[in-house]
């Protein structure tokens, strides 16, 4: 009989990573954890990560579904994995999770935030592994428009990493928002979604933020939707801005973790 | 004749620095930056720094001075030395400097900031490379009454690493204050004065831990100051919570740095 399953919730700084995936060859998240479960379950243990983000890529909500004892309690287990954990991930919350819980396929929603800075002190070592050094005025209503223009039920085909096949493109925008930073440091965009492509986000802010800039329209936006073709789509947004904010699993209640 | 002097002022993240000062086999600030210069302006240039910064310590408002042709215009220069410089530094303000400006000896003033983390979140990645994690809870009024000691004039031999040899250890504070930061993260100390020892902010703040830990008593740092002996002091503070946050030039007047 397998072990049961645990969720957890976690932080990583993206710039050291190549993503969130296991590589034989590079250093991942998802290959650092592994390691660490391997030494404290004394076998291995594969981790389920709720999104597969990109390198360099950041989060603040990344959740992980495991198979380990439930001998440990679980503050010890948090204590156990953040002691043996290099310092650029975190887990700040662990749980023993529902029967077959699993992070990635029990997800209904996840939530990504994307930081950009305008002015020029976004060249700080202390702002610039975190967001994206843009170093130029973004025009408000412009992003605005941009941003509305995504909400709803779409194809993202043109939004999407070339290459990228997949059985459907169709992603449901719940949320799409600019927020202007204070003292003129830029935006931060929060985007949801009940799924999201590879590279989407950083797709979306890219051709946005020519939107911004004045380069082209947001009509661009609508237009791109229908075409379903990613040669319209603007560069990617550079992937230090990205975070994975959260996840969400309407029918784990806080009571039902157990 | 030599060439004309600069002031300059930057940002650093420690993390990945061995100091400010230029070590024959360790990546440090000062080595940093002569290196870019030396590119630059085509021949050696020594940079002097206001403070000498250990190992992981940061810096806000670090200044520096060097010789360097006035062919220059102020704002390329910055240009050139960013994109030349690697991504943990940054020079936010180059200004031709009054004749014969040196950065060290000419600052009448030095303040430092010492940033700590009393909440568990202080772990996260986004935080811990910024602050002394220490997630403990401190007592306010502890660590107010042990900054207030300091205040004034007094010989700090308790609170500078042993073996600096200097002529005297008279510093002269003019601030010293803990601000509590928001949602219980911890607090911030600030400090200012005419100079500092080696390693002599996180000696104090070290030592007022202990006080706002409950650990020693506000009254041993009056004691501490009389009997001169660094061997009384708490364990420092580690480095990654420090920053060289301004340093004061009273006769440099913005008109008066050309």
């Amino acid at each position: 009989m397998p072990e049961p399953p645990w969720y957890a919730a976690l932080h990583y700084a993206g710039r050291d990573f190549a993503g969130w995936q296991r590589q034989p060859a590079a250093r991942t998240v998802q290959g650092e954890i592994e390691r660490v479960l391997e030494r404290v379950a004394g076998r291995r243990v594969v981790v389920h990560g709720a999104g597969r983000t990109d390198a360099g890529v950041h989060a603040l909500g990344q959740v992980m579904s495991f198979r380990l004892t439930r001998r440990w309690e679980p503050p010890a287990l948090a204590r156990a994995l953040n002691a043996l954990l290099p310092d650029d991930i975190w887990v700040y919350d662990v749980l023993p999770g529902p029967p077959d819980f699993h992070a990635r396929k029990h997800a209904t929603a996840r939530r990504y935030r994307y930081v950009i800075g305008c002015d020029e002190a976004a060249a700080s070592p202390f702002r610039r592994p975190y967001e994206w050094a843009l170093r130029r005025p973004l025009e408000a209503a412009s992003l605005a428009a941009a941003a509305a223009a995504f909400v709803g039920d779409h194809d993202f085909r043109a939004f999407a990493a070339a290459g990228s096949d997949k059985p459907h493109y169709r992603c449901r925008i719940t949320t799409a928002d600019w927020q202007a930073r204070t003292h003129r440091e830029g935006y931060i965009f929060t985007v949801e979604a009940d799924r999201f492509l590879h590279r989407m986000v950083r797709f979306m802010v890219g051709t946005m933020v020519d939107v911004g800039l004045g380069r082209r329209s947001p009509e661009d936006i609508p237009r791109l939707l229908a075409e379903r073709n990613n040669a319209g789509a603007s560069s990617p947004a550079p992937p230090e801005g990205l975070y994975l904010e959260c996840v969400r699993y309407p029918h784990l209640a806080k009571d039902d973790r157990r």
